[in-house]
C-alpha cells in the first residue's frame, strides 16, 4: 500500500505517522506554571537527539493554533523535567493526558507527590523511576499549526537506586513502558 | 542516585542517556551518494516530530568531527528513506551498522534488495514492511561534534499490505523492534 500525504486528512496522517514511527519514548513533562502550578503532560514525539551535552527534544503540537500548558510554561520559566513512566504509572500518566483548565494541576489529580530537583525550581514526579532535570538551549518552530519544537540540555540525572545497579540499568526492574498508535503501549522487558 | 553530567565522562553520559530514554524506534536509513552508492544505517535518535505535514526528525552523531555518510548524502541528495526494522531483519541491520568504507554498500554486504519508491531517486529497503520517502525540510546543528539534527517531510508511506488491514497497523504482524541501551532492543507485539 502506498499513501501520500496529501491524499488523507491531516488526521488520517497522524494516525498513520504515529503507526509507523514506533515505539516511542514516553517524556512525561513537569512544568512551573506563573502562578506555581506544577502541570504534567505526556509526549512521545520525545528523544535524545546528542549526548555531548546531553540534550533531549520534546515536540509540542498546538491545539487549534494555541499552545499548550507545557510549551507555555517551558516558554516563561526556561526549564522542564522528563519523568519516565513505567508499568505500574501509566495510568495515573493517562490521568494527565486530559485537557484541563490551565489552573488545574494534573498532579494533584493523578494523586502524585512532587520532589524538589537539584538544579531547578520545577519539581519531579516522586513515583517516577528516572527524572531529568534540563534547561532550554533551543526552540524551533515546525509545520502547520506550528508544532513548537523544544531541545533541552540534560543538567542532572536522578535515577532510582533499584533499578540502576552494578554500572547499568536494569530493564527488567525500570519496566519502562512505549508508545504505539493511539492509546496502545508496549513494554522493555521482553 | 543522582549524575551530574559535568562529573563523568562523554561516554558514560552516552550509556547514561541511551539507558533512560527508552525504547527509541529505528530509522534505518537509505541515502544516495554521489557516485551513486547506495548507504544504509541505523540511528535511534529518531522520531515523528509533526503531523501536518508529517515530519520525521533523525539525529546523526559525527565521528571525530566528521559527517557520516549518512548525514553527507544527505547533504548533497537532500532526500533520505527511513525503513522500519522488524525482528526478522534486526540480524541484516546489524551488518549495516558497521563502519564502512565510503564506497561500501551496506546493502551488498547485508543480502538486502532495494525498491525504487515513488517520490525520491533514492530507493527504499525491499524486506523493511514501512519505508517512509523523505524530502529534507531543515537542517540544524547542536551540542559538541556538533550534531547533525536532520527534518524530513514524508513524502509517501509505503506499507506492506499484511502489516496494515482493516485502516489500523496490526502491531503483532508488524513486529517492529525498539533499541534500549547498548545492543539490546526490545519487541511492540506484548
Amino acid at each position: 500500500m502506498i499513501v501520500l500525504p496529501e491524499s488523507v486528512t491531516p488526521n488520517e496522517i497522524y494516525r498513520l505517522l504515529t503507526a509507523c514511527v514506533i515505539p516511542r519514548p514516553i517524556a512525561w513533562v513537569t512544568t512551573l506554571a506563573e502562578d506555581g502550578t506544577i502541570n504534567a503532560a505526556p509526549f512521545s514525539f520525545f528523544n535524545a537527539v546528542s549526548s555531548d551535552p546531553p540534550i533531549v527534544m520534546i515536540s509540542v503540537e498546538r491545539r487549534m493554533g494555541e499552545p499548550k500548558d507545557t510549551a507555555r510554561n517551558i516558554h516563561t520559566s526556561r526549564e522542564f523535567v522528563v519523568n519516565i513512566v513505567n508499568e505500574q504509572l501509566a495510568e495515573k500518566m493517562n490521568t494527565t493526558a486530559g485537557n484541563y483548565p490551565r489552573t488545574t494541576s494534573e498532579i494533584e489529580l493523578a494523586g502524585l507527590s512532587l520532589l524538589p530537583g537539584v538544579k531547578l525550581r520545577t519539581p519531579r514526579i516522586g513515583e517516577s523511576p528516572i527524572s531529568l532535570e534540563c534547561s532550554v538551549l533551543q526552540w524551533t518552530e515546525l509545520g502547520k499549526g506550528p508544532t513548537d519544537l523544544i531541545f533541552g540540555e540534560v543538567l542532572s540525572f536522578h535515577i532510582r537506586d533499584d533499578v540502576f545497579a552494578g554500572g547499568k540499568m536494569n530493564f527488567k526492574e525500570l519496566k519502562a513502558i512505549g508508545r504505539l498508535a493511539g492509546n496502545t503501549y508496549c513494554r522493555t522487558t521482553d
